[in-house]
């Protein structure tokens, strides 16, 4: 007997619901896998009965915990240590203070609707839960530009634009694979029609000549652009392999894009990240304390005593959003093996620069997207929105190890002027003259951040990549009786919002089930 | 004596001006070329001087060339056929209606807010002069998703993701190039150091295991998604070269980013493409004449007369921006070279088909960006804007000969109801069980717009690419006496609004030579 696809289709639909269902066509190649169903999570209605949960934080993955248990019955109290909601996805505006450990003081000094988005900045279009929580409480988003191959490439001292090292590697690249090819290297490689339709190919994908050489293109730029009437375009000089690849800084932009995480499409709410954290909030507001660092986490029985300021809240559950680092010092009683794994976890503490100024980055043709350099600064964001303002914010530094073996230690470890003063060098490369219309600086050292000391834990996020977690990383998911824990860094989505939420969602099972098993105990006695 | 950078660079100023000091910073290494130069054209104030001229057709190069003019004190009329402005520029919104030559009438059924750009869609960043006209007159741009990973490629009746046929695509042409390199097939194409250094590359960039192999990477997506606690992403399995280059239609869309024009960033005015058209009309307006189709174009000794509707305008000037296979026809008296180079400009008929949908692509990652397939349709548009609205205008045909050899004419031949079928089949393919949400449908085959019969002239406009122009090219730049010509045609930009903006200069700067020899000589009398 003969099933057909539709057959199949309608009946693991029966069996299986939707979801199975959609992994079948998926099976099928009928559909590409997505990560959207992760977007549909929910506790079971009512389920919570008027059990109380204490979260600590009101970050993503704190605000993510309360919306969810407030809307299936449970009481929910935050404690919330600073004097806003959103953690990590912080936005600056206006006049806003920055207070860092060891640090002067900053202040903002941003014109009305600027902003700097100290924390994270985009979204990838896959991360579906944090994307639906956008989407139910009507945070407005629009394109964030990762990619533009306008942007200079400042490497060895060079500037050249993002498309000449972009097409210019694949110009060099396709020349040799061609020339292996032509000189009947890989015959063995592949049926030789096939072989003969993939060199075809290579020479229209890596613009080759007849021959097989790479001559420049123009997708990698001119040296004079294209107009009206007889004014011919000519492409600019082809780069060698060496010039696209000086330093093994210089390898990671032709990879950045790669990245599932910084693929495009690429979102940002409009207005600043903090906004979809201000969209929870806003349906939890009444249960969020402020201002209340936590100085204890004690267990009392099968319950959890939260201490704050002399004060103390007690709960049936406590879901612990805090980054491990801070988590490991404030007296608790957990196990010696979650202590020991709370202080193993690394910690990236990366830097960024921001400076208000008039948009001269228009005027070079670029709109948005990312400079690379091999300087200290590492990478400059230019402002996804609001093209052709007045104004603009350019974040000037992002250090996190992208292009520079040394940062972000060695950038955070220069007194701020002197952050500031190498990303305003690193501008002036760019954009030659125009470093002196940079405006209010401002630098945030995540690592110097009080309550957050960091953005993330830093493991990789990739299939098989559970190495550097190591045993640690299981002992962190460990409920400490009726405490259990979230954050980014207990997700394969580390350091990113949705890895919060994500988390959270598994907290939120936890003390379901644990909830529904003191239920059924009750229920017995 | 050693000539410092710095001091080549102030001497160059000094001479030159600041145009010649950018050229030799070019020339240094120390700036990016770009095309901005080309966004400061203008006529030497008052030196129209009262005289006339007629410009034929109100899109972008009618419009420019009629602003332009009126800036440096010319009397200008515009004489457009249409009942509106923007020529191909055409945003269709509401109920506005689409009449075609030979085809049914159409009525557009869209709701507040929607719109569909039926002819151009997006800018490049370097079309420096359509954007400085833009900000110019205030219009305001967003960011048009042109690249998107996310978004299904349809070829040989499977649908893959954009993202894994580029990133397998990159992990198979590695693996052959690693190949080559570790059997010593390129030793002699770089020095041993060098391709030591390449082959290290090579692995982190096309994701080769130790031994150079390819086994799958989470940048072509995922089978099973990471989430939060133990949720570890699993790589999808990777395709086969064969799967990922089954026709050749599927090797354009990876090159399409690749062109120059395509590159990120993209820019859209904020609710339709015709915003710019209308910017540039809001300062010429009480001299264009609507509903003017031009009868004649004849010369009157040194002026010019040209006759619409029983009447004539005369002016010392033209400027005729008509496209060729419409001015042809219009009883003039041109040259015979002229006649006969106008007959022989190949014409591109591309075609469109929008529906009015809610926005199901949502859920499957897709925002904004294009589907592509072997199928009639060729590419499916999604909106760039109005992320997470109700609804979207989504293009489910943009046929112009991108992966189909056959087209446009395959599908422009074909009946609007069944482009429309065909346009919802491939819809179906890429998001299964949604095309029966499609609504509205609108079909625009633009052989067969009045007024327009075509996109644009069918040539190149890379370097070298002055070929298939022959010498027609140049007849049709030429000027009859004082009547020029302007349009995208006439461009290394065609197809390009940028290139009937920048012919529209070219156009400009002979008219105003005419008219300063004529003041010469009437001195001189």
């Amino acid at each position: 007997m003969t099933v057909s696809r539709r057959e199949v289709l309608l009946r693991v639909g029966e069996v299986g619901g939707a979801g199975a269902a959609l992994a079948a066509m998926q099976m099928l190649g009928l559909s590409i896998p997505t990560a959207a169903a992760a977007a549909d999570f929910t506790l079971p209605k009512s389920s919570g009965n008027g059990r109380s949960v204490v979260v600590l934080g009101a970050g993503i993955a704190g605000l993510v915990s309360a919306y969810e248990l407030q809307q299936a019955g449970y009481r929910v109290t935050v404690l919330e240590a600073r004097d806003r909601v959103g953690g990590r996805a912080w936005t600056i505006r206006g006049k806003d203070r920055v207070i860092q450990n060891d640090r002067p003081f900053q202040q903002a000094n941003f014109s009305d609707g600027m902003y700097f988005n100290a924390g994270p900045a985009r979204i990838p279009s896959w991360h579906h839960v944090i994307l639906g929580y956008a989407r139910r409480f009507n945070v407005p988003l629009e394109t964030f530009i990762n990619s533009h191959h306008a942007t200079g490439w400042d490497f060895d001292g060079k500037v050249h634009s993002g498309r000449q090292m972009i097409y210019d590697l694949r110009g060099r690249m396709g020349e040799l694979l061609a020339k292996a090819i032509d000189q009947n290297a890989l015959n063995a490689a592949m049926p030789k029609d096939e072989l003969d339709a993939f060199r075809q190919f290579l020479g229209f994908y890596a613009f080759l000549d007849e021959k097989g050489v790479y001559r420049g293109n123009a997708s990698s730029g001119y040296t004079q652009w294209p107009g009206g009437y007889t004014i011919e375009g000519k492409a600019i000089d082809p780069l060698t392999l060496k010039e696209i690849l000086p330093s093994r800084g210089a390898a990671f932009p032709q990879i950045f894009e790669s990245i599932i995480d910084m693929q495009p499409t690429m979102l940002q709410p409009v207005g600043g990240m903090d906004r979809i954290a201000h969209g929870i909030y806003e349906q939890v507001k009444t249960n969020v304390r402020l201002n209340t660092p936590v100085t204890g986490i004690r267990r009392i029985g099968d319950r959890v005593r939260v201490e704050h300021g002399g004060q103390a809240t007690e709960a049936d559950f406590a879901i612990v959003t805090l980054p491990p680092t801070l988590l490991e010092r404030i007296p608790n009683d957990f196990s010696a093996a979650k202590k020991a794994a709370l202080k193993k976890v690394v910690i990236l503490r990366s830097a960024k620069v921001a400076f208000e100024a008039p948009r001269f980055w228009e005027a070079d043709g670029v709109y948005g997207g990312l400079a690379w350099t091999d300087r200290l600064n590492e990478n400059v964001l230019y402002p996804s929105s609001g093209h052709h303002g007045a104004r603009g914010v350019i974040v000037g530094a992002y250090v996190a190890g992208w292009t520079h073996e040394n940062t972000p230690e060695a950038f955070t470890k220069l007194p701020i002027a002197e952050q500031i003063r190498i990303s305003r060098e690193s501008i002036e490369a760019l954009h030659p003259g125009k470093s002196k219309l940079l405006e209010s600086p401002l630098a945030v050292n995540w690592g110097q951040v009080p309550y957050s000391e960091g953005v993330g834990a830093l493991w990789g996020n990739g299939p098989g990549d559970s190495g550097p977690r190591g045993d640690g990383y299981a002992e962190l998911l460990r409920p400490e009786g009726p405490i259990v824990f979230a954050g980014e860094h207990l997700s394969y989505l580390g350091l990113w919002q949705e890895g919060s939420a994500v988390s959270a969602h598994e907290a939120l099972k936890l003390v379901q089930s644990m909830a529904a098993e003191r239920a059924g105990k009750a229920a017995a006695a």
